[in-house]
């Protein structure tokens, strides 16, 4: 009788729960009778080179299941891999489906964003195509959540309770500072064409908190004069103002305004432009200007790593959509995504649904104008609502010699 | 019968712990029979303005107490205020006795790195040679670990925690990437003239983590050639490598890195110069020299602020610290700081000790050579013993709403 087998790869840019969702994948995969689980190393870059390994050698016990689900980063490892038009390259698609059969697969797991949504509707519609029997599916992540039809994506819950977390932090550490002296903190967020993560900074005004004083998102175009005066009238009422700005915010004519510098001309393979010193750029704009004291954070890559803040809610929603696309796809779905549906706010309940991956990849989904308000400075309530259920709830890290525990690839 | 009131002040750049110092103050007083304990707010610059607040109007339960340890930066507000030499001014100490006696203060504690010794050496002797009554003493708070007699400080082992947490994590970020191409991750970190908390983040090597690869401390000669052929030497054998690098490393003709590009020419009211973009000038060095793909981490204030990654031996630790100070005042010391004696490593044990100000204050404590290697690359196993004891344990954050609940301060 032929095996029943089932690989998982990971895609893209981390995210802190991406190994939540392989965990689930992982378990259903074993409770739903797969024989083999394989994960590719490296997403489908790796695969191509036939790097790939059998999972029970890597997680013996719930408890490693555990671990995984606190670890961040992208346990198989990932790439940032296009695969070519099929008609652009039938060959890299043979070769594929040769290892795929090798192997004895019959379930094909993806987890990423839009680029590795991209992946398996290539492959999906070339087994059609072809009359491969695999079956192929994709779990969304994306610290960004600007993946369409889904609710939200898993690892944005994580990556928006670290940020609002540091915000609050970083709103404390300049007030305790500020006395007879103005000083402005720009903090910079990731999120190069959607503001979800950036908005997620106004989580921080909470009882104790006043949150950010002003927060701009790439979604509307970033007037640096009407900034400035914003920061003059703010500065004759409070002595310490706390900014946050998405690193892709642009002025008028198109440029970021990192790029006003004269930074920021590195392209990555996908062609986005890889951007930096925003923060930067506006704190030293700033001081020459105003002549106030003026520092830049940028958070950086800790927002989609720092799994010793994620939010238990995005680790079991990400855990939840993995094992989903097993079950899916062990019922005879491909091409598919799966999606998480949101049933109820408060309390919050949200469920994992399928979505046709041809209606998904490549549309970004931007934060509506009306969750920002008029002039674009602050995010409204309804943002903060949408939100708010998806940072709440903790994973205990599992702390060894006072440091979180990983799991990690044996070789 | 006269009043016998107490009051405490928190100075200088803000630590994860300054609070729980704060905390130690208060609980002890209270339990010593002291009135009324008064906070100033902003430090010694705000009592000149006489801007106090009695804490227990602010502070009404254990709980509190609890949330104030867990809360980061000055919850009174901190200053960076020289008093002038005795000589220099006269008026400005007879204006700040004339309010100590206003109030009725029987002993002044300051909370305080090594500026704020200096403050607490001129009051003590102020208040000798003129006969004043009250006691003065200083409780030692520093991310930087940089003051003498003190086996470290308050605060370093929470910002060493965080900091070694996060090179984990961004350790995993970066392996997870490395595929078929180079990266180099440079992380920059705290640390003007002491290398302390950027060899902390050789705590990062553990059973399931290979750590840094390459670590500078400021106490060292930085030679950009030597680095450069180091990092092509591990090209060699590894594609993701990351690099610690201190804020303050500097080049052998005394310029900093950061100003190799023409940076960092604010100074700050000590004479301190402001450093930024030593991480971001040598990665985009790297990238030029060797064409390699590289990134820039700061991990900027979250060093100081992240009370959610805080360390319980140092919470607990301050807080002592914090108690000993008014302890020692109650039994009439004055013009000495507390200081923290290490008995044994393991199992760790660390008590209070008193030391005379006057040998502390303005010395800086740097990290022997010999704790380091031989070319000036890493931090000795022995470093790592050092460190190690001091970042164990936690407190969990109160989470209200998804996020740690910090105690503020009413007015």
């Amino acid at each position: 009788m032929a095996k029943r087998n089932i690989i998982v790869g990971q895609s893209g840019g981390p995210t802190a729960v991406i190994n939540s969702s392989l965990a689930g994948v992982y378990k259903t995969a074993i409770e739903r009778g797969f024989d083999t689980v394989y994960g590719m190393l490296h997403g489908i870059q790796g695969f191509l080179d036939e790097q790939y390994v059998d999972l029970s050698t890597q997680i013996h016990s719930d408890m490693d299941i555990e671990l995984l689900k606190r670890t961040p980063s992208a346990f198989l490892g990932s790439c940032r891999y296009k695969l070519p038009e099929i008609h652009e390259d039938m060959e890299i698609y043979e070769k594929i489906f040769d290892i795929l059969d090798k192997l004895e697969i019959e379930v094909f797991i993806y987890i990423g964003g839009n680029d590795s949504m991209d992946t398996i509707k290539k492959l999906s519609d070339y087994a059609i195509v072809k009359g491969h029997s695999q079956k192929f599916l994709g779990v969304p992540k994306t610290i960004d959540n600007d993946l369409a039809l889904t609710d939200h994506t898993p690892g944005f819950g994580s990556a928006a309770k670290y940020i609002a977390a540091s915000t609050k932090e970083v709103i404390r550490d300049a007030l305790g500072l500020a006395y007879k002296k103005d000083m402005v903190t720009i903090i910079e967020i990731m999120g190069r064409n959607a503001g979800w993560l950036t908005g997620a900074t106004a989580l921080a005004k909470t009882e104790e908190c006043e949150g950010p004083d002003l927060i701009y998102l790439p979604e509307v175009t970033f007037d640096i004069d009407k900034f400035c005066e914003k920061i003059k009238e703010l500065l004759k009422v409070k002595q310490s103002i706390v900014v946050a700005v998405s690193e892709g915010i642009k002025v008028a004519d198109g440029r970021y305004v990192c790029e006003l510098s004269g930074g920021g001309d590195y392209v990555d393979p996908f062609g986005h432009k890889q951007l930096a010193g925003t923060a930067a750029y506006l704190a030293n704009f700033l001081g020459a200007q105003i002549g106030c004291k003026t520092r830049a954070i940028e958070f950086s890559t800790l927002q989609r790593s720092a799994s010793h803040m994620a939010s238990r809610v995005d680790i079991d929603e990400a855990f939840m959509v993995g094992g989903a696309a097993v079950k899916a796809a062990d019922e005879g779905d491909t091409g598919k995504m799966v999606v998480i549906d949101r049933l109820s706010d408060d309390p919050y309940m949200g469920t994992a649904g399928i979505y046709d991956v041809h209606k998904i990849a490549n549309n970004e989904k931007l934060v509506p104008r009306e969750w920002m308000n008029e002039d674009g400075t602050y995010v409204t309530d309804q943002f903060v609502k949408y939100i708010e259920p998806l940072i709440q709830g903790d994973y205990t890290p599992f702390m060894v010699n006072g440091l979180p525990q990983h799991l990690v690839l044996k070789k």
